[in-house]
């Protein structure tokens, strides 16, 4: 295909892809929930002709993290198929296990991972008039959820990649393989799709961002690095009830244990190979004043510059948490809710989608490297494949926004969509142009 | 009145007695919401003929404690009107001023206080068939809202010793002051009473509870003593709110603050010359798991084995509170939301009660004494008397219960109710009698 | 005898109980270094005819609490001989096994425990014109001892009372048994000797001490009782050093961990049956600050209204200590350095002793009972004997003092010694006389 | 001068420098004690010709840390003049205004500073024949004082410089300034240089150490940067002693005032923009166990990749200092007994030692910079002067050791003065020649 040809082709899409957004930002789903986008991404999937993989295939239950109880999951799943969603698939997604992935088989040559994240924040979106969305007719009709981040221009980013490199399928060479993933929100979904084995042989990965730091539509970061590795942990305590006046000394004290390990937890030694974090941002304890309390619960999350001190501080974390019940003789149990690798794009695919970038005349601004400074779980995908002699990189796709991601202002310059579209065929396409 | 006339008399009140008792059980009232229960109240004791005050004669504003927001009150106001309470009563108790005083004069002699307590507790009342109230009809129709304690019980007797010693006027002697205390539970309604004056220049007082250590129709015990004084707080922190992984010095830990506050405020130092106690029974605090948190909330209460103790307890943890949002930066605010004196019946009162009790043959197990080892706002009105040079005692009458008060199972015999009506007009009659 | 011929040989006594003081006072012997003073009774005792037992005999080194180092106790043995001891009895004490038990079998007959104690505090005596001792020459001779509670007056007592009863025989009936207990400054010393079987089969048992709440020559407090229970513990913390810039991950904060050991102990609930107490009076820790600390001591005590209440609080503490360990994954040890039982004088003998001293014209002020608040470790025996079936009390005799109890200007009456003679003896024949 | 006349120049002095650094070496003074030490370096200087300033002309008093006790002092100064130093001399120096600066102005130019280093520390030197200063009669002399980290080898360098350069002034332009600096160990000297002026008009700065990084004789590290900012602090806290069993309520618990303050401490929030640290190194409290601890001190450092972050770090450090003895209500007070700012050596100077160095044939092993990773206050006199918009550096020179820095076995390889001279007296012909 010519590049005017597929420049028109592409064009010709927008209209598709801005009605994709919007039908899944009327319909957002947060993570594990995400049963109608996947089944309106694996339809369409299959009608382009692409070889799919969903439910059990693409997610290791035992790795998921952060869980909706099944009571909501199942109240998510009926909502889902109200809402159009064929009862077929998402009987294959329950337990959560949504997401999915689509392989195009061209033949000898190299494997290529293009990753799209397609979950909701759990954000009430704002009803009012100064907000598109609203104003416009497709804001969100699901209650706690809303596409505040665009990852529904992310999934259909995805569909117009599909569809575009399935028209060109005679031109590739290899295999192209698109992630949708679930879960992205609260680092938890990436984990138990790379133990499915979805990165597996790939050479090359590619995922990105709509906004973030490319804060203005013709922005393009062609690679980001210093992704923070970092775990998310629920510490539940649990004592024994006493009268505080009559007989304190019946009583096993939660709130005291969580106190105690609040404190310790934020004085875990800082490391001297390089930044950590610690943030109990959470905690709940106790039943009544006169109750000495016999219940408490806290949430943290811990960081790393890489992984191994982000390990640290998760293993200090533990035994200061353990210790702590123990301190006011109460049980605990440690709970694993999210959490990802550290990452960092690989050099040479950051030039590679440099020099692409510059030659589309719809950047004005190409920045070749950014610090992410917070943890996206691509970097899983993305250090996995490293270590398996993969490279990869993570970019950013700038759009004018009309507030702070996960504000429930948030919309974006779907103009962008079609400019995403192109940057991915056409990086596939380089890739194998330059695969030895 | 002889006493086989008094005891016909009163026999011939308990239909009456129960009704009442029933009347208020299904229409619970918290403490400073008695809208009804003290509208009802009211208008028999001007029908009987009583000198009454309410409103802002009994209550001082300034001094009440653990107030609902003005919202709440005003909904069971209209709640009480729509249950039968008379609008113009209700008016002059906007703002929560619940409880009334009624006085009988009858010339040259002791002032005689006796004390009911009439508030219900926030509990929802179990809709059960082996829960008698809900078999016959007249559980609770408020919700959250059951008397779980057997204040309408006291209510009712309130009433009944209020017909009798109007009925036998000409017999008696000084003042009889008949207090209806709203907001016992908590301990948030005899300060507010006390600074208005309702117990200036009382020579006696008398007050008591149905059950708790005496737990079994036939049990008198005719003093209480070791009430502790306790004071009820609430600690609020406010700091900054944070990104946790990119920006952490820029927050103010609200959470941390309140953590260290809760730790060293149980380390506050044992007191040599007596019990104390502390308890923060609550904790609740942050925003999200990756947000520094900003806000925290703590709920507490100090006990001493008389009020020097207690109030030690609580200057203590002002300083510890006020030291603890320091150490964070973060900004405090701490009210008093509840409190009552420490308490101890007089001798001479006891005996009083004890020689009575002992010629009443419905007691077959008559105790002289027991530790209250809690605390009862009674002991704020029992040790202001006291000081002012007056006597006093609290009875516990026994009551076969289904269940510990507090349960939302709880219910009584109801037949000791004219038992407690005749225990207490003997007991006016005895001090009358007795009085140099 | 007669009793005017005993008072008459007591009184004939006193220049040598005078002689007896001023050589204790002299050479002072802190807790399980009693060498010479132990020499210097068990000489004596044997040559008034008793029948001794030392050592391993009187000491269940087991049970020993807070003994010095080896190399401390032979540097004492040595002084010991040095200062006039048998070198033949100092071996039998080697290893801190000092203080002696006598006995006189005087057929059938109750078995009567006199208990003295003879250890000297640790404390520098004042050198100063204005302190007896020194001005009239008998100061201490050894550095960081003194006697400054009264110990050397009990011994001189005890001695006493050993003459005057071997004197007189053929007048008594049973047992006779005179404890000379060492190390009763820090409760040390009561529970190995108890261990090793020195009040079994008594069935009366007499102790008490000079001054005290008894502040005035002619004061007798009769009985004593709420005797504190206490635990002395030391507990140590082990970690691992790191330079604080460069590693802190690399070390094991044992500073930290014995940080939030004594906060955390200060927080132990209060105990609804009794008065509870918790002191964390001595950390050290670190070496240097800019290594990450490695290691830390922290010198505590608990105490208890009864020893349930003491036990409540060592085990809660022990608990602590080991999760504060954890919690900075440090290693740890407590050792118990103290303690002794609560106790509780028994009635009939406070009332044999209370008409005993009211017959005694040196008595002008005699008490029948009063608390002691505090911990001594009579009552280890005292309760022992109890458990068993036998009685026992605790006397103050009352003598005027130059300074307090400790203090390095502390002196006594000294002509209260033959007063305490006096009581000891008549007390023994009294006993004996009722006995049935 | 020409080349191999000044290297010739530099071999004969070769003998003096051994003698220099082993005289220093014999005679330690640790910080604010080095008065026999500035005596024989000033003799010296003002014997080659040197305008020499010292006392209060270079050390303002109000920003000396750490200063030892007024008596402390005079003893040193006493011992000082014992050990041969001029005692006029001395006297200039009272308080501890120890340390020299000297000038050699050679007309217009730039103004050129050298520092170096001159005080001990404060270690008891090994006595063993493994020891070769012990071996050849030159360890220290002076108890608690040894040369274990190289300044005597810095002062022995310093005075050859001064000799070398004061041969050709002829040849010099502008100003040469050496300063000789006392107490670098604890980084207490540098700041009270500062202020009084020694580094104001400084366009160039070199300052460096033997050995460090520079583990082998050969080896030469031509920059150095990542010095730590850091602060030392000494915190004491005094309370109220009160007898822990019977009034603990009396008392003011200086021990958990630590306590907390030391756990909080390290709770303090990482900073987002680099690393920080904090170390509470040392804590000592309470007077015994059954007392209620009056008193408490606690000894730590903080550091931060910047001097922002440092000073962010004591900030916090105040707040949570003053808030722990608020919490427990005891008076404190904080001393500020050391510090530094951060620094980095400036690119050009880096360049022109490497160039310098490659041409120095003693140097086999030549390094163009390292991290510093640890404090000196040799980056305070950089910073100042940069800020200032002069540049400087640090060097390593390399040396073979017998043991780590700081430890009482540290000697090094003397080879390495002569190529030190050389090396500072051909930078600073090689400034000149370049300077613009």
């Amino acid at each position: 295909m010519q590049p005017e040809e597929l420049l028109k082709k592409i064009q010709g899409l927008a209209p598709t892809l801005v009605e994709y957004r919007r039908d899944f930002h009327t319909h957002p789903e947060p993570a594990w929930k995400e049963f109608r986008t996947t089944s309106i991404i694996v339809e369409k999937l299959i009608e382009l002709g692409y070889s799919v993989k969903m439910g059990s295939e693409v997610i290791t239950k035992s790795e998921m993290m952060g869980v909706p109880s099944d009571a909501e999951l199942r109240h998510h799943m009926k909502q889902a198929i109200s809402q159009g969603a064929n009862p077929e698939l998402v009987e294959k997604m329950a337990g959560g296990l949504t997401g999915a992935v689509a392989e195009l088989h061209c033949g000898e040559g190299p494997v290529i991972a293009l990753r799209f994240d397609i979950d909701s924040n759990d954000i009430e979106e704002v009803k009012d008039e100064s907000h598109r969305p609203y104003r416009e007719g497709f804001s969100s009709k699901n209650s706690k959820a809303m596409h505040a981040c665009g990852h529904d221009g992310h999934a259909a980013m995805g569909l117009g990649v599909a569809e575009i490199l399935a028209g060109m399928k005679e031109e590739l060479k290899g295999t192209i393989r698109i992630i949708f993933q679930p879960g992205e929100e609260g680092v938890r979904g990436a984990r138990a799709m790379v133990a499915s084995g979805v990165v597996d042989g790939v050479d090359y990965i590619i995922g990105g961002h709509i906004g973030f730091k490319a804060a203005h539509t013709g922005d393009f970061i062609c690679g980001t690095g210093k992704f923070l590795a970092t775990t998310k942990l629920d510490a539940t305590f649990k004592g024994v009830p006493a009268h505080a006046g009559a007989a304190p000394q019946e009583g096993k004290n939660a709130l005291l244990a969580a106190a105690a390990a609040s404190l310790n937890l934020h004085a875990i030694s800082r490391h001297g190979e390089g930044a950590s974090r610690i943030n109990v941002g959470v905690m709940e304890a106790g039943q009544g004043r006169n109750i000495l309390p016999p219940n408490a619960i806290i949430k943290l999350e811990t960081r790393g510059e890489n992984s191994e001190i982000d390990e640290y501080m998760v293993r200090e974390s533990m035994r200061v948490i353990e210790a702590s019940a123990k301190m006011y003789d109460v049980e605990y149990d440690i709970k694993t809710v999210g959490g990802t690798k550290s990452g960092e794009s690989s050099m040479p695919m950051v030039q590679l989608l440099k020099k692409l970038a510059e030659s589309m005349p719809q950047f004005t601004n190409v920045i070749e490297y950014c610090d992410f400074g917070a943890a996206e779980d691509y970097s899983h995908f993305m250090s996995v494949v490293q270590e398996n002699g993969g490279i990869g990189t993570y970019y950013m796709l700038g759009s004018n926004r009309t507030a702070g991601h996960h504000d429930d202002h948030f919309d974006f310059d779907e103009s962008v969509l079609p400019t995403g579209v192109e940057l991915n065929v056409r990086a596939v396409l380089d890739i194998i142009a330059n695969h030895e």
